[in-house]
């Protein structure tokens, strides 16, 4: 069952997913404290939100290909075949500097003022993962194996950049369509490397400490109790890991991923963690590719600043977000924001989409 | 001059504007403590973001058009022709409840927790403003009468709602364009009244009272005489009012428009200002459609709490927001901006850019 080329209304049509509210609810997320207007209404809008193609644009000039590697900058680091040397085919998983990067690695920060406003150099590192050497446009078609040494590249990363004192803050991300962001449809991650801690993650460092002070309890452990409980919010749920849509989400089909056992740092992942993720990972990718017709999305790690230590408050985690709204100028003013689609619903109906881990790729 | 189908890279390539960062640059905005990158380099992608069209969807069955009063809901407030009855042709402005609101008037709030999370009723008000009685598909071609009207009508409207207990902050806003998150195209507005403070608005009220408790001055204030001072990143500056480019812009040709005298309630508005900024508004918006070749864009006005007397820290303001970039991955996850436009150099080019408040709609 597919959402293609439909309207989200018609998620509502059918018998077993009409379960209206009976009015607007406003859900608070207890971390943050950011409000969302959860609108059924708002999905029976004659033009709703169309869902957006990923990008395509072909193999032919495709930088990130093997046999390309000369298109791009030299690279950081590679897990390659035996024998096979830096910036020549034989790799599995590269990484290289962006070509059009956001920060700079080279200089110091200078921080100064300006009157009233304050600035510094954009110091800091903007890489690119390649997550594979084919031009495969989805890491959902990836071999489980192979999404384990993207994970593995993204410790390795965090773990090296983490020793230069004038960074703080490591976001590994990923845009997937146009409509998401991507430039580029070879499936691909991006790691930006910052020299402050960005605002939102000190809200969600902030808000957890406030609980943790007057509880004693890390509230996403805590959330995750309430999730395996209600059940009503879970998509998939493993040993080691649990993937539920957020009470308070801000987008339809907005999913989270967390480990079950408490951890601050990603980078300190377990191996047989990992192990895990990557089917976890595969699992969520093809459930949201399978019902909403392959979806621009992104997805962004979560987790503690460098210069932390282990933080009994704070719990890292994966957001998976579909783009299929867009944000309007509302959203902008407030911080609000207006989601059609109950996370229950999404959460039922993904939970239900069946996907098979060993298919072969479209 | 229109950036029309162009790269923003275009605007670089003409060496009046070529003024590129030596390096990516980090930006404070001084009231709420965001951070934007300034990145002149990743303008130059070879897949740049591309314009998106605004909405184009005719007039034959546009709801919002004089003589299809019965397609909307029951008229709300209209500024009519003498002797021209409610939901009737005559009107100048009109204001209808939104057909699809994100909240509804009626009910009680019956706020209550379910184990870690909050929930409230979505009450509120959800409502639309046509600003004319023609299709006409931007706000730039009405006459500043008309904008004017549009501008009492914002007035009024919050006025009006304040009155409800329950309600306390109302916030006006503009979608124009798909891309914007428009879903018509006869220009309209909105309003959106809820029952809390939107976490943005808290965040501008607790960073210019910190400012106001420190130094005893209003942060907006400060903000118009140094960028007065400085020039470089005005954009209009007129008797009363100053439209510029905000030194820690989140996006390309963001432009903020600042009342001069010290008010931080957008209603309570003088007459003389409603002149004046009829004027000021169509300027600028017919500014960047010219330079930016009609783009999606929002506009938000910016103003205090229904539940606040008048207030020496906060200041009311109309931030224009037009969306040339995507939000990416990055972006969700930090809440730091990458924007590939210094606001000297969008400043720059949106003050030379002519345009004739009396010219004949295209």
């Amino acid at each position: 069952m597919s959402l293609n080329q439909m309207d989200l209304s018609v998620l509502f049509s059918s018998s077993k997913y009409i379960r209206d509210l009976p009015m607007p609810e406003l859900r608070k997320d207890p971390i943050v404290g950011r409000w969302v207007i959860i609108a059924t209404d708002r999905a029976k809008r004659p033009i709703t939100p169309k869902f957006e193609p990923a990008l395509r644009d072909g193999a032919e000039s495709c930088p990130f290909c093997e046999g390309s590697e000369h298109q791009t900058p030299q690279e950081i680091l590679s897990y390659r075949d035996r024998g096979s040397a830096p910036n020549q085919k034989g790799w599995r998983v590269r990484v290289v500097p962006n070509k059009f990067p956001a920060l700079q690695i080279e200089g110091d920060l200078q921080k100064r003022g300006e009157g009233i406003y304050d600035k510094m150099n954009g110091i800091g590192a903007h890489e690119v993962i390649i997550e594979c050497p084919h031009h495969e446009v989805t890491m959902a078609t990836l071999s489980e194996d192979n999404i384990r040494e993207v994970l593995w590249v993204y410790r390795d990363r965090l773990v090296d950049l983490k020793k230069d004192p004038r960074l703080v803050y490591g976001m590994v991300f990923k845009n997937v369509g146009a409509a998401a962001g991507a430039s580029l449809e070879h499936t691909h991650s991006q790691l930006i490397v910052t020299p402050i801690v960005p605002i939102n993650v000190w809200e969600e460092m902030s808000g957890s400490l406030e609980f943790f002070n007057y509880r004693g309890r890390c509230i996403y452990c805590d959330m995750i109790h309430q999730e395996m409980a209600q059940e009503k919010r879970v998509v998939l749920d493993t040993t080691n890991f649990l993937a539920f849509s957020p009470y308070a989400s801000r987008f339809p089909f907005e999913t989270w991923i967390l480990p079950k056992i408490h951890s601050s740092h990603f980078e300190n992942i377990q191996k047989n963690e990992v192990d895990e993720l990557g089917g976890v990972l595969k699992t969520i990718l093809l459930k949201l590719e399978s019902a909403l017709d392959r979806p621009a999305y992104n997805y962004i790690i979560h987790t503690a600043p460098f210069d932390t230590q282990l933080l009994p408050h704070y719990h890292w985690h994966i957001e998976v977000i579909p783009r299929l709204t867009r944000v309007a100028g509302f959203e902008w003013g407030t911080g609000f924001y207006i989601n059609p689609v109950p996370p229950e619903q999404a959460a039922l109906y993904l939970r239900e989409t069946a996907v098979d881990l060993n298919a072969i790729p479209r």
